[in-house]
């Protein structure tokens, strides 16, 4: 079998962190699809939601997506789903990542097709958001998903301005709608803080976010923890090379010390590009020069990868 | 071409980090071998010494070996060699380290034959150090280097307990002795100073070091580095296991602290295995599981590899 030449990331975000068995019939879905790496599966049940990491080329991928969708619609119901993190779907979030050989465009036509596969197989509507986004306000995530599944199926029949981009008017009575996007490998980290009071947890998002004046590429919300009796400031980095994970760390532990808290520990939801870790290790190192190439396992790939070419 | 299912890590040090075509010249004798994966290479001018970090099939790593010992000698006169750091021999050290489907004894096997060979083709004699050590008192590199290649080219001659393991007794006039063995992956990682006074560097080696009472597995010295004006503590971490980077940096940070000084900024000569790295990005992010298993790139190359074997 070739290796694709092109690779794509699916990083599909489902309404469903605490029952294990639908989490595993959604996920076997996904691993079914031949050709599909299925790369990383994280829960977590505060948020209620799991976060499912997969590659692969593109016909595959969107096969895998697809079916997805349609055992996250069997078998989730929004109207008896609560969670700290907000959602508009059963499937919530379904972005596509060029990883080798593919462009962020080529990803968002993938979206698009899978919405409408969604739409014609599950008869789940979608909104486009980031690159595939139709209408320039929907690039943005947090505006498509203001007022969540329990205001929009209301407003998506009554405002032409809130009606999905795909199929609809109306979401879906259980399973409400997909946003489906395209954007680049992003890093979603979390920072947990020694106090469960989510109202700091908030003002330290408030500081940090592009959105309020903060840090370029980083979107931030704070959230209770209940299973920790923490706090969370929880993100998503869209841009790692503008804003990496540790200066993010340093200033939500300025904040912090500010606010008289601090942190407790963070996690890394997903996978994390390495170069985008190899900077954490170069601030806590003093690293004069980046370490990602002084990997030793990096740069025995790159010299068998050069050696077989030299091959052929 | 299959790729060796034997792969035997080998990292010279060479006493030579000035003359560029020097280095060039021994660089290609390693490079020129088949199979062989030439990784890196690090030159130092205060250390006056280059460290360069290639693998492959033991054949081909032990020819590589050889033949860059033949180049050092022919090239490097240690009569005329100043430098910081210790050594005794042209080719100072060569030591083979086990990365994949081998033993630290096979390594110490091919070690034995590395330095038979090499008295054989360019009569440099050989101390046997590490796991490959005939005697006991020679498993420290340090000991066989006591006095360097200026005490010891007299000592060998005169005191059986100096002498070489093979051939001898006496050194080779300009290239002195190579000192070969056996050893784990280790990281050489040096940290600069915010001052010249090597005084301070070595107070901070002294209170680090394992032989002085310090953290375990690392081999520590204060140098000093006139072409940039610094202090350093130049370290070998040989077991990064237990003791990672970011526990050194720590300490000395707290000792230089002690000290009245600050750290300038540091670095990783030759490579570093990724789980030494992401220890370090785990304690500047709080990470509260190590991110090792997070890495993209990892996930990839591991689920690609999976589904190789599935479809032999």
């Amino acid at each position: 079998m070739r290796e694709p030449s092109v690779l794509v990331e699916c990083v599909p975000n489902f309404s469903e962190g605490r029952r294990l068995a639908v989490i595993d019939e959604i996920d076997r879905s996904i691993r079914e699809v031949p050709g599909v790496l299925r790369l990383d599966r994280h829960s977590d049940p505060d948020h209620n939601r799991t976060v499912i990491t997969f590659a692969g080329a593109p016909e595959g991928v969107l096969e895998a997506a697809v079916r997805s969708a349609g055992e996250a619609a069997r078998l989730i119901d929004l109207r008896e789903h609560r969670g700290v993190h907000p959602r508009l779907g059963a499937l919530d979030v379904l972005p596509f990542a060029p990883l080798e050989g593919t462009t962020i465009e080529e990803c968002a036509a993938l979206a698009v097709r899978a919405a409408r596969e969604i739409w014609r197989r599950w008869r789940v509507p979608a909104y486009l958001y980031g690159a595939a986004a139709l209408k320039p306000d929907r690039r943005d995530l947090a505006h498509v998903r203001r007022g969540q599944f329990e205001a929009l199926r209301e407003e998506a029949l009554r405002d032409p301005e809130r009606a999905p981009d795909i199929g609809g008017p109306g979401l879906h009575p259980a399973a409400g709608a997909v946003a489906a996007g395209a954007r680049k490998v992003l890093v979603a980290f979390n920072v947990q803080l020694s106090t469960a009071d989510v109202e700091i947890a908030r003002r330290i998002a408030r500081r940090i976010r592009e959105s309020s004046g903060g840090l370029p590429c980083v979107k931030a919300m704070g959230v209770p923890l209940a299973s920790r009796g923490m706090a969370q400031v929880s993100m998503n980095l869209t841009d790692y090379e503008i804003t990496p994970p540790h200066r993010v760390f340093l200033a939500i532990r300025e904040e912090a010390g500010r606010l008289g808290v601090s942190i407790a520990d963070s996690e890394i939801v997903g996978l994390v590009p390495q170069v985008a870790l190899g900077r954490a290790a170069w601030a806590e190192l003093g690293l004069r020069t980046p370490p990602e190439d002084r990997i030793l396992e990096r740069r025995l790939d790159q010299e068998r990868a050069r050696l077989r070419d030299r091959m052929k």
